[in-house]
């Protein structure tokens, strides 16, 4: 039966890929709807966000109180998309992926942002879940609405 | 040969999304290639919509009859988006997915739309072909350009 | 085994779908990104693209010495992105492909142009690569916000 565990194992890869892609599709849910108790789900413990020159955070905990304290606070709406994900399994455990940013966000009453970037992630598998272990942004393109007053 | 019943079990899955996504592509091609006749084989014939507040629809000839009669007026552009998919096949013949919309709506000479939110689905398998049993719309933003005359 | 054999040609198709997102994905990358020898290894050698009514290219090189002096010249920045893809495997080295374009220009100083529209795609298997065979955009919508001196 080798070849069955063969095929066995190939299919486990696209469903890991698939695994990985509604984990982003639920952290970028859970930033979206402000659902602060179920993002903490997405992340492992000793995760770490690279969000940009200037935030830099370490651990699942720093992570979802910068959140938070940024797109949580009202009137801030926010539109995340991720796109053309280039996902790679590692490891039984491990994977990597790429993926496209566009976010789209109302920052109170000041300005509007529609953001172009990258994704560069690392996922670990806990306990047969998908979670990300790392996250790190890289804009190519912010154009700014902003408000004088 | 249990083992191999339960590997064709999860490829199935696998090719059941992959056919959802397509589904929901085809939707979105027709919706703004205004194809008419095509889109009728992306839903059963008692499905509902529901597209906002105002908008509640029942069955499909009710629903491909609302669409025409908006997004198929000249000179009406659309283009539809759905992104970042968390589909969960519930059943052999039953699936539920929630999608991130983001639509770009030229309203005749009016007014031009962008518009994000999300989609509820339901979709059902028949005759070995998914299909749309529900949708439901609900916006998380709109932004209006409007023409004033 | 014969239905361990029809189970692994269900998972190839399975494979291959995913595997010509993630071409796509790297050739949006690499556009963007202006990575123009890495974009090689995204055609077959006689590949041919159709951009638009004026700009039908034959042949890989001539690809991408076009986007080399189009997209490739400093200041313009490009955000490019494909949805929702309707992806069909025709055979063990050829498939087609549907896909949504929405992209993001920045001209020089000139214009800024938000497009949208579709590519209609064919691709080939090249000794167990699929690489892109012809590429067709049509779009269904330009909005330009230009500037004039």
């Amino acid at each position: 039966m080798a070849q069955l565990a063969d095929l066995e194992a190939r299919v486990r890869v696209l469903e890991d890929i698939e695994a990985i892609k509604k984990l982003k599709a639920k952290y970028f849910r859970c930033l979206d709807k402000k659902l602060w108790n179920e993002i903490e789900g997405c992340f492992v413990e000793d995760a770490a966000a690279d969000y940009g020159p200037d935030i830099k955070l370490q651990g699942r905990k720093a992570i979802i109180e910068f959140l938070k304290n940024t797109l949580g606070q009202e009137p801030f709406i926010s539109a995340h998309q991720g796109h053309n994900p280039e996902i790679e399994i590692t490891s039984d455990t491990a994977a990597r992926g790429i993926w496209v940013l566009n976010d789209h966000l109302i920052i109170k009453t000041i300005a509007t942002l529609n953001g172009w970037g990258y994704y560069e992630d690392e996922y670990v598998k806990e306990n047969g879940e998908w979670k990300k272990k790392s996250t790190k942004i890289t804009r190519i393109l912010e154009e700014w609405l902003t408000t004088k007053r």
